[in-house]
């Protein structure tokens, strides 16, 4: 069986692969420099392709019976390029590290120990309650409220629950969870959450629907104190009006990890956004890292070698999301 | 009664047993301008003293039935100094912004959201995992290790087991805890827990038997990649060993917020500690911050009010850690 893995995502997983399948199985690896024609043999080849999307721009597969995604969101998917008779699963696992992000930006929100440190190494006790300072807020008490309640949306809930803080929650279909949040909702009373969270998280999937879903509109019906997250995909909200409610102090500030331009390989100039977000003191940002860690690459590729396993036995394969 | 605040920290309260007592109480502070002779009057007629410690150096209190500590720590009293018939009482609450501090403190060392930010703001994708970056670690599956397993501890345990860490705990007297450790040991297995710890958080009481608990040997017995966390008091951990550990890459670092010197209204030029820990880069340093949220004093001074009336009403006083 012929595994291709196409691109750096993919890539990172050979090692995974070839530690587990040994020489049962051809390993493919589409290289950044490979002419076109390469390219085109390697598709030709492969069994199983490993690979963040698929589109009309890619060679044919006519032998592929399995699209894995080392990853969760289809956006870079095109249904209709998917070869024929091939199936197309998605995975997850990086809950635990965009879980972590987000109650990082809460903490990193309310606590500021970043900027206290550096105030203080500077020599400087103003920070000292005994002496000067205020209080700080607690997460203790407040709300976050997620936009999406999948993998993520829950890995936020069960730990900010344990800092005391009230979860609410929309999602498309409304149904019992574990955690269940402290209030749910369809995504059709967003307008209802938006007044009432103290940190609104973005973390649905992007699709025609939910592009723009947080607008101009929906970020005035936010408090003034309120912070936005957004951990899902850049263009879930809007970007002229996220600018302009950091820079207008409609909301209190936002920390995004997700973009509107990505640098690539060879492009390393690209700008995240075409505002310069990165002038505005109340907005953190990074480049697309919440879900990245140590531990992320070895469970997706479990979940990816179960998948081969399952195709090579005959087995009903796991998040499948398109029929093969 | 006359209620007498004495200190910053007790006259951060005024306000609060104003509103509840009105001009049932007299309430009286001791300023920082006052001459000692009018110091000596003001405590001459208090019931109730509430203040962070009581010295020999301090006026006599003939009346003073309760000596209210607003806070945790005993090493500011004297019990030898404490006035005939005086009960002392102590509050906590203070472990609800210390957890969330300490949780602040982890996923600062982890996730580096403030750097991360500052590299990504210049324009810089290196933090971008799908071009250049590692995998920064996760949480998840990591100890803590608490050195005391009191309100604090339990507070950092409970945030912790909802990011799937495990927690080791060493505590004077072990016995059920909510929520158990997964690993409790008598302060005496300190030496077995250290060397298992991803991050030890250092917050017992400070008292002849724990100056020093954490010295240059137990810093050797932590492994190369853990982290100290002090937030119970600066002299827990040794001056000098914690500085040549941290500058000698014995341990990784430190997030430090307890200090061994500290600056006053009025001499604000005093350095937390002899050695320029300010100079580390593996070190966060804060001064002393970590408890002091926007929740606490209304969750102290609501404790303190009720063992007011405890005393008025004769009834059994709460957090009493001195007889009357």
């Amino acid at each position: 069986m012929n595994i291709l893995l196409h691109g750096p995502v993919a890539r990172r997983g050979a090692g995974l692969l070839r530690d587990h399948f040994g020489d049962r199985i051809g390993l493919i690896e589409v290289e950044d420099g490979d002419a076109p024609d390469l390219v085109a043999r390697k598709f030709a080849t492969a069994d199983v392709i490993v690979s963040v999307g698929y589109g009309k721009d890619m060679p044919p597969a006519p032998k592929a019976r399995l699209l894995q995604l080392p990853n969760s969101g289809l956006d870079d998917l095109d249904p209709g390029a998917v070869p024929a008779g091939c199936a197309v699963c998605n995975c997850f696992e990086h809950e635990i590290g965009i879980g972590e992000y987000v109650m990082a930006a809460l903490l990193h929100w309310t606590v500021g120990l970043a900027a206290a440190d550096a105030r203080f190494k500077s020599g400087d006790w103003t920070d000292s309650p005994r002496l000067f300072a205020g209080f700080r807020p607690e997460l203790a008490g407040k709300t976050v409220a997620t936009v999406g309640y999948g993998n993520i949306g829950r890995a936020v809930a069960a730990r900010a629950r344990a800092f005391g803080m009230a979860v609410h929650a929309v999602t498309r279909r409304p149904r019992d969870f574990e955690p269940a949040p402290d209030w749910l909702g369809g995504i059709d009373q967003l307008d209802d959450m938006l007044p009432n969270a103290d940190f609104v998280v973005v973390c649905c999937p992007l699709t025609a629907a939910t592009t723009g879903i947080i607008d101009a509109r929906r970020l005035g019906l936010m408090t003034t104190s309120a912070v936005l997250i957004n951990v899902g995909r850049g263009p879930l909200v809007d970007e002229d009006a996220l600018f302009a409610a950091c820079r207008d102090r409609v909301i209190a500030g936002a920390v995004i990890d997700v973009w509107y331009g990505y640098a690539t390989v060879g492009n390393e100039d690209v700008p995240p956004s075409r505002h310069p977000f990165h002038s505005l003191d109340n907005v953190v940002m990074t480049p697309h890292l919440s879900g990245w860690t140590d531990g992320l690459m070895p469970r997706r590729f479990a979940v990816i070698i179960d998948n081969i396993e399952r195709l090579a036995d005959g087995r009903p394969l796991r998040h499948q999301v398109h029929p093969g």
